[in-house]
């Protein structure tokens, strides 16, 4: 049985990790016949932010990898210890927490970095030429893990695919209910929530996301 | 289209509402043709679990209506403004918040008691039979919102199923891809986590839940 790595960067769209897309995502995978385990890192969030009101909550502070096990239903593990043999590919869920937490895309959007631990582990993958997808705005991590050139899709968000191609992202716009497929560097991505006017649109692509990353780990 | 009235209970299965079965339950009703919105009580969460430990977070609080917005990306409404009038029927997701946050069931076993709002909620669409949905431990409030004999099920949990039974409800064990309906008062339940092993077990009774409460409101 195929086993996927997905990562996560907290629970909540504005803070963390897109719920719908990465409830989605692990649905997906266990539907098309594959497991998975999911893996955040323990580092502190960026902030904290009310959901109801979409305002910071400035006297809280919450922990990525504490908050990714709502997700996981307890089950999710320190990005540190991700051994990328123990996987046949790895998947970047969306949300603000890729652009916040997994990096600091949202924050500096001219010369942004990606975390450390994010970086290792995703260039581990790359390195042996294991597939990997990524959903929503977590593309804005690709350039700076695979050489210059590199395909993918954050949509159809002209602003946002600018500044990510300044980094070396060839961007291709793309619908919410399809994928862009790197073949050389076996990536595929989709927009999910950067597009999705609705929960089933957003499940089309990422549906069709997870089938072409287990199709790549043949 | 039809409108159902989803109710959450936080964002978190050991606090609040359980997070796959709650997106698994938006993503049913979407693709099965119907619409939804979601609801939660404006009160504080019972407590707060840290997620990857199990144990609970002393100094934190955390706002039931607040925390479940980070599942419905901002789209939550007050349970107390809630109008059966404007939906075809009601589902309550699991999750541990049912038990501690919309009633007291995990707390106090042998008297527990349900939140003011989510009983005249939960009474508004029974009154007018407006078919409705439970899943996981919801099941719990059936027999404080229903007459006794009122049938549903928590799965194959002998001691649970007591002392709901206690209450008035005629539990009726059940897989964790099966439901259970009870014609007369138009209520279908599903085990999901209570017995699912996998999130694609969960799934198969929900989508069943789903597609039984969305032909009763026909």
């Amino acid at each position: 049985m195929k086993n996927i790595a997905v990562i996560l960067s907290g629970c909540g769209v504005y803070d963390g990790s897109e719920i719908q897309e990465a409830v989605i995502t692990l649905l997906a995978i266990a539907q098309q016949g594959a497991t998975y385990r999911c893996f955040a890192p323990n580092i502190a969030q960026h902030h904290v932010i009310n959901h109801l009101t979409g305002e910071v909550s400035e006297e809280e502070s919450r922990n990525v990898l504490v908050e990714a096990a709502r997700i996981g239903r307890g089950d999710v593990e320190d990005l540190i210890e991700l051994n990328e043999k123990e996987f046949d590919a790895i998947i970047f869920v969306g949300g603000f927490g890729a652009a916040k937490n997994l990096s600091s895309f949202a924050l500096d959007n001219d010369n942004y970095s990606v975390n450390e631990q994010v970086l290792t582990a995703a260039k581990a993958f790359a390195k042996v030429e294991k597939p990997a997808g990524f959903m929503c705005i977590a593309p804005a991590l690709l350039p700076l893990i695979y050489p210059a050139g590199v395909k993918g899709t954050i949509g159809k968000d002209n602003a946002t695919a600018k500044l990510i191609s300044a980094k070396g992202l060839t961007h291709i716009d793309c619908d919410v209910t399809d994928v862009v497929v790197d073949e050389a560097h076996k990536i595929v991505t989709t927009p999910a929530y950067m597009l999705a006017e609705s929960i089933s649109e957003a499940a089309v692509g990422i549906n069709k996301l997870v089938k072409y990353v287990l199709a790549f780990s043949k």
